[in-house]
């Protein structure tokens, strides 16, 4: 099954963690500060600070795949450190891990033109750039692709592009220069999966408008920044189109997968912060003659906590080694199953979280509220649990159908037995 | 059992309704938007806006049970009432009916001198002022109030205060100009409840400094001015002193009771409309081939929110009624049910709510995101639920100590018997 | 709202009392033992003993609303007493108040011929027959009431009956001897729900088999003889038919409507018991050092169980008092509300009771098992809870279609807006 | 981290399957029938007519980790075919695998004298007879073994022996001959962990009386023959003793470890035959004109059963790899999880899939109502949830206390911070 920690892995794990407790965890405080009052729209100067330090102490790109440009980890290995990086919202991007960057230079390395890597994929992998992913749209439920509104046509050599899309992580940014853009080439198709192109759109191309930041939960900027985005008549020659007309579905689900296994890994790091927080308040305060870790409520739900993170962590590794072996189209059951569980776990250990804070769990003084704000989120990204669910449901039931396993008889005992027959 | 709406109360209900649809809920934007920009420290002009035509519309201080100021409705009546009102985090104090200076009004009448009563609860009961009660503490778990550090230290014909508190709704408010502040007298009083006492303490008092506003989650202001207060050296006159000494406990268990029963009431209109955007949100969307309100998840979380919403009505005028008719301290334990039931019920309904309006549920576009950082602090409030659930739990094992009532027999029936005996 | 017990209720409350503590408690280890041992398909000897000491009592068809023949009590009135009765499986047949007789009753009441009621409901009144209602098949999910498959054809002057049933309650007790069958007289016709009919059966018509009893979970008779009857070739007369052809859901919906009723206020009484016997056995066992019911998680549990127990019952009478103040169809919303509620909170309440008592909690030493068996079973009897939950979720949706309500508008802060723009 | 499947495994895995296809599952309702017509207290005639057949196909105590005995697998190994057998309350002792066999197989096997080898262990390899576990009792919370009143006296070279037991499985089975029984030595002991002993006690030894047999939810003989037990005066030679005296906690705890990854793994293998029954069965039944497989609710349902069922199998391969290779000791914390993850998330499916049925899933048409009651004694088995869950808890908070870890700082923002300071 999964493979354990090679030794390359446990000596990046080793430099990751002293890497966070010297310059992750001191500065997180001073980074929500920067965010909170340069704005959503500014960069934070807190990452020019501290990614040089990152790169120069050899923990950068761990994400790609690719040995000659990043650690050529497989999917297990990166794992395991991303879920050391998940603790801390402020990690990810110090190392160049974060979302949507890491998915967006996947697309780039497998379906750019040599053009496109020189342009966007190097200054993305240097950390000098950042990126966006435009696909959700404010007028319709997103998570069925074949909803999408945005369009993508053709005009001589180049195509032309409307759209009204929000929740763009990063598109907010100045440094975002690049945007990898899903529309529809072909609305008329009967394939509704082939309606779809994903084409890539830099971001001062005159026509986009990002129009304004997007709160979670009050929060600008961090946990990400999610932006709402208007694409008006915006051209791009045509060769920036991906793959091909129609392909943009099949980019998606390429892109998907190793995606959800960073989400997952980073949201097991974040809840084990959160029950390393219950725990340790828990232990400070004291209601009613003993401290509130006495407490069979709390002890009652540390327990439940460390089992449903370590069931969660497992399934991860399990579909990230799947994903490894067989391939993410063969893993998308188990994809589909982290994607849906990994949020919902965590969500339910910083709500207990908050509450072994007490009041000041709802607040800025613990972390709690902003790691909630945060994971909440991932319920919806990427589609919400319940079409995740449903899809999942699908494969179950088609394993089912046409088959005649043994089910139980029925029996009639003595007792159920009419004794008049 | 609950009398029905009187006449009154219909009377009322329709003028509230009105008030709502033609004042509240077209303002809200406006409001948030002003709290946003103004920050917790400033006026927001909405209500010098609104407050003066809810006055003028006879729908003032309908809290207040004493006939001559207020309207003079019990807590049934003013329950129907205080629902209408809590579907909007602005309508509350537009009327004169939030907290804690509906606590505060009452507190101040029934324990203040009229030198106090004509400083204070006039300019509060005519919307002039503000006020905060200063009882969490940062330092330990405040639902013990035994835990609570604030020094009242007798000097002369004068108190002098040291305390650092926090969650102190209100302080940073300008135009809050009194503190009701809860502090120990006697620390060493081996009646451990006898040892809190508060004071009137005016906001002007040289030593006060209201340090910072504390967000909830990432909204700062509304859905409320939760504060972190410094209280050094502060001197008040002896006579400021409310009751007695000793007897703050005592005040703030008759506090509490209708304090209880409002927020509860304004909990559940704010579930009701959690549902009704959950319901219309669900109507518009459309995701494989049907609106999510014909999905069965969806029809699921309808029905069981319903349940749950009338199931919490009538438990909160239940409670109301009793309160109505044999007091208060009779009916402590319906009391804490519904301080626990409220919130949680409300709680689950904003996360449905947020999960049918999609990504955008998280954000301020449909108000899902603030609702439910509001009610979340209210598993918080006057104490975690915990706390709650473990007093309630004591009175009904209470009730069953020294009982024999007829549990159940064990019984040995034929097939359960040894046959070789 | 809901009225107080009148004089009358109490009075008839504390005679239940006393011979709950009397007569029922004592006796069910021993009628447990008789069902055991004597078999499901035989008469209980315990019924024949309590029966005429209860009717004795006055305490005797206190379900008819009919003042003539019953104790003429609404709904409310009836729901008060009802809950008593609740707390054992032995005590409503012995006060003659027991499913499906009191719906059967009802429906011969209201649809029987006068010859009907000489034959029928005399008996039954009196307590000398038993009676069973024929719905639910095993081919078919019965909660869809067009599903069903029974044939009812008109041949002259009788009609002749072709069915497979299950859950026919009561059909294996010798004493039963009328049955109330549902099925298609006009199984063509393109209104649905006007393809059924209900029409009387004596059960010593030839064709009719009672072919086994069915277990509920292992016990057999009691909680209820739930049994499987063929029907062949059964030939009645044409009279017999019910309120006329096509007319069988209309019966059945008026028949539910107080049949869920007293379910509900049965299953709280139960769920009383449950809470009892969690809070007496877990101050009896001690673990570590310290009585069960001092620890946290048992405290949180009764904490719980005592809200959502007066919930329902609030919720319950609501409904009662619905249906005795505007009729049993504008109560449907809330008849079917609880319907999903009572049974759901009563087996949460068994399941932690269980817990409570160990081990032994599984078997018949506490009566918690039993207990949970037959709560279980109202999750699915009248149709599963899913179903219901989908009827009440379209009566939710109906109410906001085409409403313009006001709901939450977006806004932009200054902290969202774009500061370039 | 958790090894595959071996060759070896794969092989016994394809060999097992067979084998149940062949001769398990066709047999399971008649095996239900002899349990209920011969009673508890009879040899069910179905062991010995598969039990040859077993062992001839070579699947005969495969849990043995001897390899010279039995088949030598690792936990993990036998995990994996474990959860085959766990498909059928009739697999395991076909196998002559079954609880408590194998546990106190064990014992004799580490524990035992070359006599008691000879005696007990030979045959109980050979599936010639049985042996049960006394350990539980019912006056106190045997979860605590410091509460076990339970007398072995030395009497010059005998022990007598005085108890009252229940829940000792396996005792009323006529095959069973030998009785591994706890109780205390040193009740004085100050340390509470060294009071008791274990003992080998025959069952035909004088004063032995096996009382009753315990239903399970009216279930007799199967899922299991939990039993009461009563010894008076049990005079036993005192080379019976286990290992010496003052170490029965220390025997019980080793016995204990692989017991709970049988359980679980077989507990695993029943959860996946409901939720295939669940799919089965939901394919099946029509309702409102759809089956009740496509519907949301039941989707939903489906989905989280796949999830549950896969990360509790990976958590407990997790466990088993690690008693494989650190030992049960430090494999404490993960014994723990599964022990409470496991049934719980069965008897969640079991409820679901009873759902799924309809009315027969509470009966004995489905088997789901049975797997629900065997399932559903596993969260009491060896100690309630709570227990495992507090002790778990205890665990994690041991690893936090005195750590200086980076927790989250508190940080004050523009919008907090006070503008007039």
């Amino acid at each position: 099954m999964v493979p354990d920690k090679s030794a390359r892995v446990l000596d990046y794990e080793a430099r990751l963690k002293a890497f966070m407790d010297t310059h992750i965890y001191p500065n997180e405080a001073e980074f929500f500060r920067e965010a909170e009052e340069l704005g959503p729209f500014a960069v934070y100067p807190m990452f020019d600070r501290l990614k040089p330090k990152a790169r120069e102490a050899g923990l950068w790109n761990l994400f790609l795949p690719d040995s000659d440009k990043g650690a050529g980890l497989s999917n297990v290995e990166y794992g395991y450190l991303c879920e050391i990086m998940g603790r801390s919202f402020l990690a990810p991007e110090v190392f160049n891990c974060n979302a949507p960057d890491t998915g967006n230079m996947e697309v780039i390395e497998r379906y750019g033109t040599e053009a496109d890597k020189e342009r966007w994929l190097k200054p993305l992998l240097n950390g000098e750039i950042r990126s966006c992913f435009a696909m959700t749209e404010p007028a319709v439920a997103s998570s069925d692709a074949t909803n999408i509104q945005a369009e993508i046509k053709r005009d001589g050599d180049h195509y032309v592009i409307n759209a009204h899309k929000w929740y763009t992580t990063g598109a907010s940014n100045p440094k975002t220069k690049i945007c990898i853009f899903m529309g529809k080439t072909d609305p008329g198709n009967p394939d509704r999966h082939k309606q779809q192109s994903m084409i890539l759109v830099p971001m001062d191309t005159p026509g986009i408008t990002v129009t304004r930041s997007l709160p979670v939960f009050g929060y600008y900027g961090v946990p990400d920044r999610a932006s709402e985005v208007l694409f008006d008549n915006v051209r791009v020659p045509a060769e920036n189109l991906l793959l091909g007309e129609g392909r943009g579905f099949e980019i998606a689900q390429g892109r998907l997968g190793p995606g959800r296994i960073h989400h997952c890994m980073r949201t097991i790091g974040m809840a084990e912060r959160l029950l390393e927080t219950m725990i340790d308040r828990s232990l400070q305060r004291v209601a009613f003659g003993k401290p509130v870790a006495d407490q069979g409520v709390t002890r009652e739900r540390i327990a439940e906590a460390r089992i449903m993170i370590d069931q969660c962590r497992l399934l991860t590794l399990h579909a990230a080694h799947k994903m490894d072996t067989v391939g993410n189209k063969e893993a998308r059951a188990e994809i589909a199953m982290i994607k849906i569980a990994a949020p919902n776990m965590a969500c339910q250990i910083a709500d207990w979280a908050i509450q072994a804070c007490g009041g000041g769990g709802t607040g800025n003084d613990f972390g709690t509220a902003l790691a909630y704000a945060g994971l909440r989120t991932l319920r919806l990204a990427d589609g919400p649990d319940e079409v995740h669910r449903d899809q999942l449901a699908r494969m179950e039931i088609k394993k089912r159908k046409g088959l005649n396993h043994p089910g139980w008889e029925p029996h009639v005992t003595a007792r159920g037995r009419n004794p008049g027959l």
